[in-house]
């Protein structure tokens, strides 16, 4: 073997290489705001985030450049002018008053440990890559696994890190993980029978072809979250086959017109591929009746998943986690751990009752994810991920049960307690009463109850129309302006109230996961949402002159 | 309105709030650990991850709990033990003699920018949780269209920033992004016309049904990456609906071959609903004709979407992006941020030629995403997502294009000096050469190689397969062997060389993406394989005795 000389790197490449090899100063600008970050984290951003809401459109004046810089850079001056345009304009969305979403403030642990996540770049595809990160990644599953199914000992030590099985799957977030359960589902109701190959390997046509099938069909309620939607258009299934059952009064499906419209697919010749339920909705937090699903999606002969995204984390806490009984009946469940289980952005799962249920969509490739390899990535739908799963793994073994138990109920307790101030307020109307730790009122002057009661009561309808007009537009109004004043954040939507006819009608949104909202602020949110309400020159005015 | 008397927080909720308020001290096991880390991460991985290789079963041993603890844990009892049982046996993936896989050293600034990304835990699907994040977003995609189709400075004025366009769907990852553009791809080809809502709404069978074609196919070469499979699949295409297309002896796609399997399909009433085109192909670099495969798809008319996962990153040289000409006709391009743009794990992306392809997947809820808005969700596959686009951001902005241009052209520089490191080596053939900075080789003693060249020459086909499955053995025995030793870790892979007569062969597989892998650390890992062929003895004697 000959070798050839080593060329010298020049100058530019020598700086260049620094940023690989010489960390950052500890007096620089990035390492001073790191500091302060650790320091004090809600400090850091309660100074760095600037609390007047600056409009979008002027936002993205700072974001117009389209081409790569061409000049390296300092990352002293790059991170001045981040904080600047982008941190400054950030959302603080770890603030006790925002409790408009699903973000809450997040334990201190986490902040270096990501850190250490990042810094080890493990990829969890495959063991190469990822080595003792795959056993932790399935203990995690495991873990959930048991919270949810609760199977014996020998269960767990038979499959938790089998080759050729999967206790569920990690995912980037809830979306994906109800993907990959509908995927699942698709993949069984239709597999390899005979000389079909399943329509993994031959595609729809031929599989209801071989089935007989005119269509598939998913049922669900009608407060389904949007990514059933997009997982029938992504699986060829057709949104338009998602069929969306009615809700009773408390927003849980209503499992008899689900059996009647099971009964008129099944005349069409329309197989029910799956069955959803929603544990809790995304909207106003409630559980559908989860053993009733179970026992309809048996007589199907159909896969029961159920979307607990936000509400799986109540499992957590043995006070209430008989609110989700019938979940352990469940073919597959989705739960988000960067909801309430505080860990930040990113971690989705979907649990397998069945260990074997994800052979169906199980794939191989020669230089990863040999046959027989314990690969997680042959049966996730996602490649190449980081290893999050360890943030998952450090928030149940550092909170543990008992501090679940407790972060939990406290939430769901908030939540009752922030319902009853809203009863209790006389220009508020509770729309819907929290189950989980989520609700959903509106703005009603005192004087406005009286008439909309009254012509409620009178069933005059086109006046019941025009009140709940003006009140859609005065919660719209009420919900930007407390946004914009930057203080605190509720979130709005439209639902169907029972009270109202089931019209679309605009209320806030309220989600209590944030351990370190108080009741004050909850009060306060009231007063300055009242406050706000007056100074509404548009639909306001018209309500009190009704 | 009256209130309630507020509940007093009892000691152990207390105690549990102090993870969400009160910082890790400086002098906790974490901190310093964390501090190790920010002076010298070479040093703390070289340190905490053991040079021996544990068998995955006794790692497997220290995550066998399936129930979640009961009793929470001090953060400072924890991180020793996954100092132990986790970081120790992770896999040193920045190593520079961890040549076998597309993870490299990282820049140092993106450890104390995730930390910060984490901290400010935005959720990008909507404005409301993410806001100045929405259009940094906008921006890295508006750059990344720019480096691939580079359009006058109105088209970026006019949708960078648009409510209803995009310029491409930030993603976890590569297969995401692939899985997005098939999609894209398939509603496109199965759109909405006339009473026809368009396969998304009504599913494959209507849609196929309404077009009148009996199936759908996607034309790719037989090195496309296996997610492509899973897309087949996912969207309810079917996996042997991918048409696999024969290489060349380079392991570029032969265009020829494509357009007579399209022709065949075309008879059968098949419609090609896209071509994919491989920049490069993850086993071996090599970057597909773009330029003739635009032709044929445009022919075919056709989706052209380029799986330039890898390779994409070469158009920051200005010196090699000639290698992937072409690229700028595809209707979609995947970039992996995350591979040679030396950004941690999770950052995948598609970009879109036409700012309005991505209408036929958008999507719409009424507590987010609602009509009109720019909230970054309505047009991905994903839903929640972290703010993972601010790091691409960051490197864009502090490596620049004068630094990209640096940091690939020594990668494909530095795998040509390997090329020929290995070629003047009397042991070592070299199997595919680089085009980009991936190679494949194997170990082949020196009097093996004069009977296998014989051997062909004479055409005793039985000998050469009898000594080419020999040299398999012994490939396969070094790789893992070497892993094991923990000093320097290629893998390995088995593809069908043209010299071979496409038999399956085992081989090496080097990946030259890490800045700090040096040319001496490249004749040592030669030199270590050598010696390890010699351990071996199994096939090594066998050979030898030949």
């Amino acid at each position: 073997m000959t070798s050839k000389p080593i060329r010298h790197a020049d100058a530019s490449e020598q700086s260049l290489l620094r940023i690989f090899t010489v960390p950052e100063d500890a007096s620089s600008t990035l390492s001073i705001i790191e500091q302060k970050l650790s320091e004090d984290l809600a400090g850091f951003l309660g100074n760095s985030i600037a609390a007047l809401e600056k409009p979008l459109s002027e936002i993205e004046t700072d974001f117009q450049a389209f081409q790569i810089p061409s000049m390296p850079r300092f990352v002293s001056d790059y991170t001045d002018e981040i904080m600047q345009n982008l941190v400054a304009h950030s959302v603080h969305t770890s603030a006790p008053s925002f409790i408009g979403h699903m973000t809450s403030a997040l334990p201190y642990f986490v902040l270096p440990l990501s850190k250490m996540m990042v810094g080890l770049n493990q990829n969890l595809v495959k063991i190469e890559t990822s080595k003792a990160f795959t056993p932790l990644e399935r203990q995690v599953l495991g873990m959930m696994h048991h919270l949810i199914y609760n199977q014996n000992d020998h269960f767990y030590q038979q499959w938790m890190h089998s080759a050729n099985h999967s206790l569920g799957a990690f995912c980037s977030g809830g979306t994906v993980a109800n993907i990959t359960a509908l995927w699942i589902a698709r993949n069984r109701v239709l597999k390899a029978d005979g000389d079909f190959k399943g329509v993994g390997r031959e595609g729809m046509l031929k599989a209801l072809r071989h089935y007989g099938y005119d269509d598939l069909a998913i049922l669900v309620s009608e407060r389904g979250h949007y990514s059933l939607g997009k997982s029938a258009d992504l699986l060829s299934i057709g949104r338009d086959n998602i069929i969306s059952i009615a809700t009773d009064a408390n927003n849980k499906v209503d499992v008899a017109a689900m059996r009647q419209a099971a009964q008129k697919l099944a005349k069409n010749n329309i197989k029910v591929m799956a069955i959803v339920g929603v544990a809790g909705t995304t909207e106003t937090g409630n559980i559908d009746p989860l053993t009733e699903l179970a026992q309809l999606a048996q007589e199907l002969d159909c896969h029961f998943h159920v979307d607990a995204a936000w509400g799986g984390a109540s499992l957590l806490s043995n006070k209430y986690r008989h609110l989700l009984t019938g979940i352990e009946l469940a073919d597959s469940v989705t739960i988000d751990a960067h909801k309430q289980m505080y860990v930040p952005m990113g971690a989705g799962m979907v649990l397998f009752k069945d260990p074997e249920l994800a052979h169906t969509i199980a794939h191989h490739a020669e230089y990863i994810l040999r046959v027989g390899s314990k690969d997680l990535g042959s049966q996730t739908l996602e490649g190449s991920r980081p290893g999050m799963a360890m943030l998952v793994h450090a928030c149940l073994q550092i909170i543990g049960r008992e501090g679940y138990e407790i972060l939990i109920n406290n939430s769901l307790e908030k939540a009752r307690y922030f319902a009853d101030l809203i009863e209790q307020h006389q220009e508020f109307e509770l729309v819907t009463y929290p189950e989980l730790c989520l609700l959903t009122y509106r703005y009603v002057p005192q004087s406005v109850q009286l008439k909309l009661n009254q012509a409620i009561a009178d069933n005059q309808v086109e006046l019941v129309t025009k009140i709940n007009g003006l009140l859609d537009g005065l919660t719209q109004f009420i919900q930007k302006h407390q946004r914009e004043q930057g203080k605190s954040f509720v979130s709005r939507t439209r639902i169907r109230p029972a009270k109202y006819q089931r019209q679309p009608t605009t209320v806030f949104r309220v989600v209590l996961a944030n351990p370190l909202t108080s009741h004050e602020i909850l009060a306060e949110v009231l007063n300055e949402q009242a406050q706000i309400a007056q100074l509404d020159s548009e639909y306001y005015p018209l309500l009190i002159e009704l």
